[in-house]
């Protein structure tokens, strides 16, 4: 049987292009035993997948040059060799960008059996997926709001920061977005509930910013849900109130070209900030209950998402830059049957 | 009774300089019910100070132009009118930059006793003041160091960090620091009994900065006591380990001029680190273990210190701008009488 991914062509020099991936077709091998074979139905597509392809040192390995890209995916078990699993079933799997895993069931982990019942397929690797968790886990660990608080969160149309929201909203605090373009701010504030979203690509100076945030926070930041990093949290931390939370999820900014310096990074002390960066696997002791409610909020319509699915393995690499490009419009998905 | 002060001059633009400050005499007034005069022995000369000069928002009011510089004090009452108060009581009070203050005694707060048959006057202004308790609140609140890490601290013979270093050993700790000059360095390695200390003036450079950090710290920075900022911190922030914990309390080479920016701020990410901005008087529930843990290092000889003592209020502002320069050599202090 044919298996057709992408694989790290070479590794980027500055921006990332169409040029550094490769599709390749191989033949799947015989399943050992313990093995299943997972047929993906979607590839989940993430900014830290960018600085995998970098050799430098972060919290996870690189991908190898000539290795398929890691990813989250999600389909269905088409053949096994463990007495647990069987042909028919819905796992997700960390399958990579290939239409096809064979995955050592053996390794605790390695597959988590979903209830599509109350959640679609594709939302276990976006708002009750990985991207969720990493909202509820920055949000409640790391931030802590109190009801009341003004809560901002970048790249808030994305698949972490549309959840992040969200949930600021559930907790009492005001949610404060800002995302790319007139169309995003308007779904962030109508669909998902933000009180106010402002448009980046609108203010392209600190001042200019600045003067937006101050009128959609006028009592300053309590919390601060990063994402992006650069102007927009210069911006953000000179808003901070005292002993403000600021949960470092990412900085996108700084993914494809050098990160952006911190300019005034004196208000960190001045304002007794405090800033965690954290990666969403390292708190498995909270995947449980984050999950949970993330699903009962799924399943309940209080929790809404987005979409943005390409069609087709090949398509991967285009689809992935346009989101470190901001072309994406919530959780960035390939389809892959 | 003829009262000498030094009050705020000018706010300066940029570096502060002795143009900044004027020295004034006063007659004292009389004292009302419930008030104390305090001669001061000796006043607390410290780098907030520095933050105080400006009118840009802190977490403290400005000094106003024509008032005297803030500034902690010991002293003995000479006068009272409170009934728990009595002349020749010794006493720590915000004193500010004067030779007499008139205190207010029935504020909470406002004055403290002073035990001098175990821990000299002086050092209630130094190791058991607010330095001490600065340094013992930030390691062991923010930084929580486990033994067999390695802690960094810069400005390492400086009042505060002169503490840390010893108390990082205490906790079973590698204490690694970073001061200015041969001298210091060896009085850090041979006095305080720190592990290593690095001289950044015979390292001007990033390269040539961490190669030395390298040297001095071979497994990486688990813990990082930051009150200096700039290249230094952002070397050490280079080194840091996963999971390491940033103790803010200074950016002195921010004080005098625009605040160096961060360089690479993803390394917070990649490194899941945790930063936190505090200052000492917002902790008030760790003061008494803090201190009493001090006083009784100090009493018994296990906890080392040194000071830097001008005399005369006249010479106040030389002995500040020196500080900020580094030209002190653990706690800068003015004598008075």
């Amino acid at each position: 049987m044919i298996n057709r991914r992408i694989v790290l062509a070479a590794r980027p020099q500055g921006h990332a292009g169409l040029e550094h991936f490769r599709l390749e077709r191989t033949e799947l091998p015989p399943l050992a035993p313990g093995q299943v074979l997972v047929r993906h139905h979607y590839l989940s597509l993430d900014p830290y997948m960018r600085t995998r392809m970098d050799a430098a040192k972060s919290y996870a390995p690189a991908v190898e040059v000539g290795e398929p890209m890691v990813g989250r995916t999600v389909g269905e078990i088409v053949e096994s060799r463990h007495d647990r699993y069987s042909a028919g079933e819905l796992v997700a799997d960390m399958g990579g960008w290939q239409e096809y895993a064979v995955v050592d069931a053996t390794v605790k982990g390695a597959l988590n059996r979903l209830d599509t019942a109350r959640v679609p397929l594709s939302a276990w690797l976006g708002p009750a997926g990985m991207p969720g968790i990493t909202a509820w886990i920055g949000l409640h660990k790391f931030i802590e709001p109190k009801a009341g608080e003004t809560i901002v969160v970048d790249a808030a149309s994305g698949a972490v920061g549309s959840i992040v929201g969200q949930l600021v909203k559930a907790a009492g605090c005001r949610a404060v977005g800002l995302a790319g373009g007139a169309a995003k701010c308007a779904h962030v504030r109508e669909e998902l509930g933000f009180d106010a979203c402002i448009d980046y690509k609108a203010h392209r100076d600190f001042a200019s910013l600045a003067a937006a945030l101050d009128a959609a926070a006028p009592i300053g930041v309590d919390g601060c849900f990063e994402n992006v990093g650069g102007l927009i949290f210069d911006v953000v931390l000179s808003r901070m109130n005292a002993f403000g939370r600021i949960a470092l999820c990412g900085m996108i900014s700084g993914y494809d070209q050098p990160a952006a310096p911190i300019a005034n990074p004196k208000l960190l002390l001045t304002q007794r900030l405090r800033l965690q960066g954290f990666i969403v696997s390292e708190h498995p002791e909270l995947w449980g209950r984050a999950r949970d409610e993330l699903a009962d909020g799924i399943a309940s319509g209080r929790i809404r998402y987005r979409e943005s699915i390409a069609q087709g393995i090949e398509n991967a690499p285009a689809a992935f830059l346009g989101m470190l490009a901001g072309a994406n419009f919530g959780k960035q998905l390939v389809k892959l049957i």
